[in-house]
């Protein structure tokens, strides 16, 4: 195992009505609130109207910033930052999913910074202090209700990016998995992909035999997605298959399958933030395309890993080469059976020189370096 | 899924020689601390002396309370408390294992308490404050490192009870692997029986199949003690197996595998708690004792819960009644091959009526009600 810290202080308040409850952890943050929300289905199902009931109970006021787009933008936190010093609010509240909670961050840490919030994320600066975050999720994939990550895109130069930083962490997030059963069947399907990829990002970090744990974690939350997923496709308001998801997603990136794995790429984020970035593609789809296509071409490197996933994710059977070549199939069959893309022929995308410089400007911002050859291989296969 | 609040904001320092850089993190507890350690063998192995200097080096004081015993005992944490307000100390630090740390805790919570600290424990007071605490970890074992739980003897009443509140979590737990190569190999056998009992009480609190994931990391914890457990036993210096060991133990308690399973019951710590409140053996050998008793009195009540144990944990294959049986086996062959005792005979232990009335007597501090056909039925198998 390598060294690592380990620190994740959300307060996690999970189940069925709990956002009913959201009145006493609201007090906790103040009496003005930012609320942030995207397109509308959170008002099409009533949620922000029973959320400014509820503020209002407290004798508590609120401003609303709406219209965060999926892949969330940097002139959307500009906009709410103005806002939040404007009208002097205590906290943010986040009503939506992961582009939601990601903008509610940077306008948290963006409010006590003086300069563009931009600088935040394309230089290396530390986030020194932040509003208090309340997360209530309707979307469970991006796992960014428990932990402390913002990604955002630069739509002038199609670069998205992630910070990180302790003062991030949401104070408080709501997981009430009724929120969710409202959530299309295309997104319910990509949001399982994003949850997936980001397990196996940690996962094949390494070859080594020492996070015997770590692997376990992350094999049952594959699995355990794969079966929950099938089920709430065929019935969208199965709350208990959604509950285990939404749960599955919080984990996902809590830290809590990745403390001693050492430094993990996230290569496959990155790629796939070139295709959101580039072409506007919801993440989940985009990364369904860009898992098998890395998978194939890193297979050897970690070989013995693929052999674990597919025994104890699919139950394969068989000599090492042949369960790791299936492994690879099952995994991109189960993105077939959902209905989530696995070629850019789909959304008939054919930029791949495009995607390629892309992937190798944004590399070292997350401090990796990808040569030209390697991503072709991959582009090669996304085909 | 059951509904649940997780909520756990420990800094975790896992690693080798994470423990020559706790000074930072001594600095940040204030300037004056009190070093609470057992009975001698940080002091053998030279960390008392390193922990001092580094104190020193902080330009900072402590005072030391010592003689801490393995099941800790309410007179240490009343002298505890009396020297803290007397000294005055801005914080605590605790150098040893579990009942270290539970003192630790105990005085930290008592400081701020106007009365006897046993109140603490047997009347339902809430823990308003507590020092702040540091845990420098010498034993992987009760995860108390990692959670806000403390348990204490009261020797005059034969009771061991526990407290549990948010303000007794650790601010900071330095988890140096190499700090635990020196256990002897009983205690490390008896250590690894009190993981896999933390894990397993949560694991068989219901038969139902709604918390996979929940039940994918206690089995994952379970195998990979296991693993682990045998090869430092026979290597007592592997320090990458005491670091899955020291992991596997901190997330035990976490309430990670424990969030969403519903209100647990812990009737085997109850138990063990009575064996060692009035006979003063080890914990863990207390543990291995009682579990597979417990285990073959409430098979049935648990039997797909035993099947997938024994399935996914030992690879058992066969018909449900084999497997759930074998499982069992498989779990006391365990305890037999490292030596932990898995009968009273071993001590030579014959007061099973004494037994009983301990445990039908601490139930209700535990929210439990244990009958005496139900509890006779354990002992008999414990015999």
């Amino acid at each position: 195992m390598n060294n690592f810290i380990f620190y994740n202080p959300v307060k996690i308040v999970f189940g069925e009505d709990k956002f009913y409850n959201t009145s006493e952890y609201l007090k906790i943050l103040g009496k003005k609130h930012l609320i942030i929300i995207g397109k509308g289905s959170v008002k099409k199902y009533g949620l922000l109207e029973k959320l400014e009931s509820m503020i209002k109970e407290n004798g508590s006021s609120y401003i609303i910033l709406e219209g965060v787009k999926p892949n969330p933008v940097i002139e959307k936190v500009r906009e709410g930052i103005e806002i939040a010093k404007k009208e002097n609010v205590d906290s943010i509240v986040t009503l939506g999913g992961g582009s939601v909670i990601d903008t509610g961050k940077a306008i948290a840490a963006g409010y006590f910074y003086n300069g563009d919030p931009w600088d935040l994320f394309s230089k290396d600066i530390k986030i020194e202090n932040a509003l208090p975050l309340m997360v209530i999720l309707t979307v469970s994939a991006t796992g960014s209700e428990f932990n402390p990550i913002s990604v955002i895109q630069n739509d002038a130069l199609k670069h998205k990016i992630r910070i990180q930083g302790e003062k991030l962490f949401p104070k408080f997030s709501i997981l009430d998995p009724k929120l969710t059963v409202t959530l299309p069947k295309d997104y319910t399907a990509f949001a399982s992909v994003d949850i997936i990829s980001h397990v196996l990002e940690g996962y094949f970090t390494s070859d080594d035999d020492n996070t015997p744990i770590q692997d376990g974690f992350t094999e049952t939350i594959v699995k355990s997605v794969i079966n929950s997923t099938f089920k709430v496709l065929n019935d969208p308001e199965n709350v208990k298959e959604r509950a285990n998801i939404m749960w599955a997603a919080a984990l996902g990136l809590s830290g809590i399958t990745t403390a001693g794995i050492g430094k993990f790429k996230f290569e496959n984020h990155l790629i796939e933030h070139a295709l959101s970035a580039l072409f506007d593609i919801p993440h989940g789809a985009g990364l369904s395309i860009v898992i098998p296509a890395w998978m194939k071409v890193n297979s050897e490197k970690y070989s013995r890993k693929f052999y674990l996933f597919g025994k104890n994710v699919f139950g394969i059977d068989g000599d090492k080469n042949y369960v790791v070549k299936k492994s690879i199939e099952e995994l991109e069959k189960f993105f077939d059976d959902i209905k989530s893309p696995t070629r850019l022929s789909f959304y008939g995308i054919k930029d791949y020189e495009e995607i390629k410089k892309n992937v190798i400007e944004c590399a070292p911002t997350r401090n990796l370096k990808i040569d030209y050859d390697y991503i072709s291989k991959i582009i090669e296969l996304m085909k």
